[in-house]
């Protein structure tokens, strides 16, 4: 089975059309697919009409008692229900689960003794099971970015890590390819330059890469993490703009990342 | 198969001990259950929070677009995300759902010459293939009361009339009991003395009671419901005490309607 695994992010559910013309591409990806959605602006929107003050550690958002229950409301309910309905109307047969649902992904919150980061979650397991049965059933799962502890409490976890671990929990069950769709056209070796997409990273050129100073070091995390996917079995990592999702995956358009060219 | 259908109104979701006590009586129930939730209150304090004014024309709230934003995110995302999470901590393995995953529940915007409902749906078709599935899988569903259009609009649907079309739909795959869990011990021939319950109510008793007072004009088209509903092949419909759920399933509990005694 080929899967693709595709994440977007909270530019594209901010604006109607945008996010139109992305749910068209994704309902004509071809084989099996996952969704998964971050936040946008509603959240943050909601949590200031509301008087709830983001706190901010070390440039993390803690997510407090009031904060997790407006992303709860916001990812699960609005945004996920939304994007379910519109790709119903596009003959994608969506259903949308958070990691609650079905013990999707458990976490834990997270731990450390410098600091309390609130209702944040770290994934301890992925029930690719669930996953892959749904899948087998043409059902296209759109998962929000929440996750519980098995002990009734939510959490809040990153959707880029999620899609992480999903795609590399599924890679099990057939090729997975994992795309992040964002607002740039790749990774770029001139951030202002659209024009300077570094079309493939593998292993072989990944050293030479970072010492000439082509991947510079605000890009070095998520290099990291897409390589950490391939090194464990998802076939190939893609990041990209979002409108140009088919070009993507038919590997004409953003930077793939592969363990070997 | 036996399956349970069980809905559950706003007041027990108001209190976090209520909503404790009967998740933990609905977690023991035996088979395959599904539970229906409807909203609290809630969804009225963010409308007011919000500054959104609760429409009424004719005693029935009507769903504008912004109220219809509140909604979503309340019971699809706060409430149902809550008790799948509280229920998996009750080794329940609950899967949330609206009326859009999946295709569970299409419906169309109800249509009224004479005054506009808003974003109100009327049912068209439940799938009951794929909670037939998914019970069969093991999972408990839990359904917020959302409906969609399969045009890609989400429409506010009564949860009581979603827990009786889902009964409906599921006696097909087997004996399926419908339990309504309201504040009252059941329909009562004195709404003011609890002590009154009317414990069964059939075929051949009904006309005498409806002719004789004891069933009050108020309760008649909750009665009607469930007479429409165990004549289209629901068991029987029980009306009781949410924190009775146990004795109601055993029958020694709020009011039973069958068709025949």
């Amino acid at each position: 089975m080929n899967i693709s695994v595709i994440k977007i992010g909270g530019n594209i559910l901010d604006d109607e059309k945008s996010l139109s013309r992305f749910l068209d591409l994704f309902a004509a990806v071809e084989g099996a697919k996952i969704l998964i959605h971050g936040g946008g602006k509603l959240a943050s929107e909601l949590c200031a009409q509301m008087n709830i003050t983001v706190q901010m550690i070390d440039g993390r958002r803690v997510t407090d008692a009031e904060t997790l229950k407006i992303i709860t409301m916001v990812y699960a309910g609005y945004i996920n229900k939304n994007i379910v309905a519109l790709l119903q109307a596009r003959s994608c047969n969506a259903l949308g689960l958070s990691g609650a649902d079905g013990n999707l992904i458990q976490a834990h919150k997270r731990i450390n003794s410098k600091m309390d980061y609130g209702f944040a979650g770290d994934i301890d397991a992925i029930n690719d099971q669930l996953l892959q049965s749904l899948l087998a059933s043409g059902f296209t799962v759109v998962v929000s970015p929440l996750t519980h502890d098995k002990k009734g409490q939510l959490l809040n976890t990153n959707a880029d890590t999620i899609a992480q671990e999903i795609a590399r929990a599924m890679s099990v069950h057939g090729v997975v390819r994992l795309l992040y769709c964002f607002e740039k056209a790749g990774v770029l070796s001139d951030i202002e330059d659209e024009s300077t997409v570094i079309p493939a990273i593998n292993e072989n050129n990944l050293q030479q890469l970072i010492t000439n100073g082509t991947i510079h070091s605000g890009m070095l995390p998520k290099i990291n993490n897409a390589f950490e996917a391939v090194r464990k079995g998802v076939y190939s990592v893609t990041i990209g703009k979002w409108d140009q999702l088919h070009l993507m995956l038919q590997g004409t358009s953003g930077t793939i990342i592969k363990q070997h060219s």
